[in-house]
């Protein structure tokens, strides 16, 4: 951290900024500019909360130096983590694909849609239970019946289900159906079930935000791993802006920018990304060639009967165009799919 | 809702169009421009998902023309909700100021706190006692023994108390404690703990997410309404933008936008919305101009010692004198303080 | 600027940087932490490019420290700046109200508009010649034949006149016209246009960018003042959001923040800063409440057919009513109407 | 248009709406629903300003459900666009790559460069003779001297050239030196500017603003087109959003959406995009994956030495490995490079 004092700040208000960041356990380096007197803090290794000292006489504003996270940066793991699930390993040389209806409605529903996913080259089922919608009159998703069809066609397909957790005492159940769980955008920063799934025993998949900065996901993904769960999957699902003809803004930067800063695997997810079924053949492209380790699409058999979401959602047969048409763009980036 | 079909579609799509609206129980009114067709929904009272009626074959897009909220809504509650709290009405035409740190840290530094804030006259002490802080390595509060001491400060100054609920599990505890449960910002959106607070027997001040459209919010609004707690209270705390000498963009136009489309009362937040204590005076005084029923304000015996958003908070005085301060600009709008 | 090294930079990469530095004409300042090592530079006066820097080996990120205006900043210049206009003082202790039609329409539209504000107490009159619009379908004003119609009606009313300018080539005509010179949003950052205003002999209001920081306003400002004219009036009207309800997000913190980095003067355009009408009169109030030295408000006899921003103006009724409900506020805050 | 009455409004109000509507010209078509009225609007072929009839009484608001641009539209000109420069086919099969330097400095840094660039297979040499800055104190520019250089190095090397032009009175200028016209991102909306290279005989690289919708940036393009040229290439350069690791954040959604909407072609600038060189590759590569039709990328031969925008430019080194990795993909999307 610099403490950036006022001009014209007094001998006796920098004197007293010292001893505050010494008091705190840390070492001061003093630099004396035209302007304005700079102080540097030299840590003791624990993050130090900067707001207080902004607080305190003659200073004008502190700035952070140290990224905030540790356990999810590639500093601290140089290597990439590989999330290995039912034979799936998520973060290697092959990507991997996730796909299925937003929401679980029947098991004739799902069946048919993992077998047309299976065949055209996904590796995982996803699937809505327990659903977030912004308004209490729309289906809220079909809960422990879903995970029950959920877990059912599993065994009818083979593919293993990744499907959302929303509360923390929902996290027992959707474990012993679920092999991966998720964390909904909206819950990026609901800290009670990033703790709750942090002690569980099942990869994460963690998706941005809506309107987080990837260091917020990149802590959030830190609350999980601190909590004993180091099987995290980062997941772009597009931020908010002011653009309205996209229901989101995927961003792709935020691809090679993980992959820059973390070791953990990232994915992307262009459905909800884009809110239209015809830009995400476009932008899963985009995803591989920007380096994702694999993708999560939604893909429901009649969209225009879909409970929720339709209107992102791929047909089957549109789906098994996308997955050819990856191929050559995976292999052209070394990956395979 | 207004379907708008595709240059070119044919007669063929919009008989589909038509038929499918119908099936789910609405009436259509079809009118035919130069180079579109239009096609009117007239609703059967219960909300329409929009999205699988856009999949369909030849529709460009759908126009909602209904405000997806209701209980919210001041055309379905024309007169003000009230919200009593203690003897203090939320809401009415005093002005309502909830004060005090922004967490617990122990008895004396709430006490102190609560007897400045009361002698200036404040109406509510505020307090954290579960802290949502976006790192995992932050103080997250005192928990239990933080609202053991709200209540303590309760019985020795007067003061009803608000205080955060982070989990549905919590809420029981909580509420056993606290006057007022509020919902933060990262939480607007945390559907299960909404459901719970709906049920809970208390009044819920209810944060604007961070990321998060006035609509949303009444969205929100409307889960806790639609459980059956009737005593919402909505509070504008800043929304994310792009500017960065301010921590969040407070949105002022917010306040008598809330007060046009619903009948709840409307709180500001400048502590947050500003992330500068510097900004909080004058920020509140135009809040109160602009029509807020109350304000919501982070008061510190020590700023420069607290354990979280010292940044932010107020010196007893400072508070004191923002007092004085808006009592004319409140009688300047006809209210009293 | 502070320069932050990579964790594992070389001898020879913090020998590089220094020495670029130096050649730059600035001093190094090295403080060697547990992680990273970090070099202060200390400069000569001249505000320094740190993006080149940025690029070197071993180089994480940098840090600015200093404000990159100067001629706009309250540090160089601490007294307030007040702008005469005809003797209106523009940033003195009376609010300055400009108002009038977005676009002048006919001599008749004008002088009865004129007349009106005048008589509910404005001190400018406002209108637009030249118009931005989105569309080049849409009516882009009366050019010259509106400046004179502007002059025409001041010579009636008395009301100095402000007028958008909007190319570099049209500032001497707009110049024989006009009292004030106001540079459009979408214009902010016309950096021809900024050098044109600044050679001009007359005051410029320069509105504050959709899709501006206040940093890149007094930046603006900074070309303009730079270019030998001192007489700069600042414009809040509202920022580009996610939100959807308002045509903008006014960002009433802007007020105070700009009042204390700089000594120019505030005013706020609450028409434009909300696109709706019936927000204009509490957001005006926020405004003065907040510290503004002035108001820029759309009046139109006739909304309803108005040929620009019909939905942003008020009736000249209710805008008397608003200066009347403008007044207690005013005085409640210290300043007159 | 749809025009959405308030429920509750009155018969008369209806009938003044519907008279002011029929007097612009217009048909409507009338439909009562449960709880309000909707006033549908059949054009007479010309855009209609919604705003004026928002401010109607009984009005709640308008919805527009035509699109604003016609020109631009691809329903418009169904066929895709392709402008030829010097014999390179922008919009064509064969993707086109314009590099340079963000800023032209010297000949020799300029010949080194475009020698560099044009032996790893750019088509098209960029440079900036006028640069928009935001400080008035940084480099703006070789001005006149610059175009001579670009102009001595396209006789040198063959490669046409692309450079900004900042004020409609450069216009002339920059058409005698430049084969392709850019405008800035910051003077997307600068109306007089984009009418005068709309008269010019220069075909014009038009950038997203750094706030702009889609909708405003196919509006921009309608002022060109709408003053008779027809040669536009749209250019996908970063918004501004409220992540903070990035410059900009790069809208990749964008290029197939614009190729949907409009029949231009679309290039994508990954440099200013994301503003940090080791993101420059894999976002160029998604750019291609996604169907952009060519990109524009800084090279430098030496960053750290830049006059400006060092942080993005890569070597030339790093720009040849960029193309070589760029064939495989352009060949898995059916390109060519």
């Amino acid at each position: 951290m610099i403490v950036v004092m006022k001009q014209g700040a007094t001998s006796a208000q920098i004197v007293n900024v010292t001893a505050r960041i010494e008091q705190l356990g840390c070492r001061v380096h003093i630099s004396e500019g035209e302007e304005r007197t700079i102080i540097g803090v030299i840590g003791n290794g624990r993050p130090l909360d900067r707001r207080p000292i902004e607080r305190m006489d003659g200073v004008e504003r502190t700035v952070p130096i140290l990224r905030p996270f540790k356990l999810a940066s590639r500093e601290f793991h140089p290597k990439n983590t590989v999330v290995p699930v039912n034979g799936v390993m998520i973060g290697g040389k092959q990507l991997v694909v996730m796909a299925g209806p937003c929401a679980v409605e029947s098991h004739d529903q799902l069946l048919e849609t993992a077998r047309a996913v299976k065949s055209a080259g996904a590796h995982v089922l996803r699937g809505g239970a327990f659903k977030p919608r912004t308004s209490p009159y729309s289906f809220q998703g079909l809960g422990e019946e879903g995970l029950r069809i959920l877990a059912a066609v599993r065994e009818e397909t083979g593919l293993p289900v990744v499907t959302e957790v929303m509360a923390p005492q929902q996290v027992p159940l959707v474990t012993t159906y679920a092999d991966i769980l998720q964390i909904g955008a909206r819950n990026m920063q609901n800290y009670a079930l990033l703790h709750a799934v942090g002690e569980a025993q099942r990869p994460v998949l963690l998706k941005r935000g809506m309107m987080s900065t990837l260091e917020e996901l990149l802590m959030a993904a830190e609350y999980i791993l601190s909590h004993g769960n180091d099987r995290v999957i980062l997941c772009e699902r597009g931020i908010r802006t002011f653009e309205q003809y996209t229901r989101n803004t995927l961003d792709i930067s935020a691809v090679p920018l993980l992959k820059q800063l973390s070791h953990l695997p990232v994915i992307v997810d262009p459905s909800h990304g884009t809110g239209k079924w015809r830009l995400v053949e476009p932008v899963s492209r985009a995803a591989v060639a920007a380096g994702a380790d694999g993708l999560l699409i939604e893909v429901h058999p009649h969209p225009e009967e879909a409970l929720s979401d339709g209107a992102q959602s791929l047909k089957p047969a549109r789906f098994a165009e996308l997955m050819q048409s990856l191929e050559p763009v995976a292999e052209a980036v070394g990956r395979t799919l």
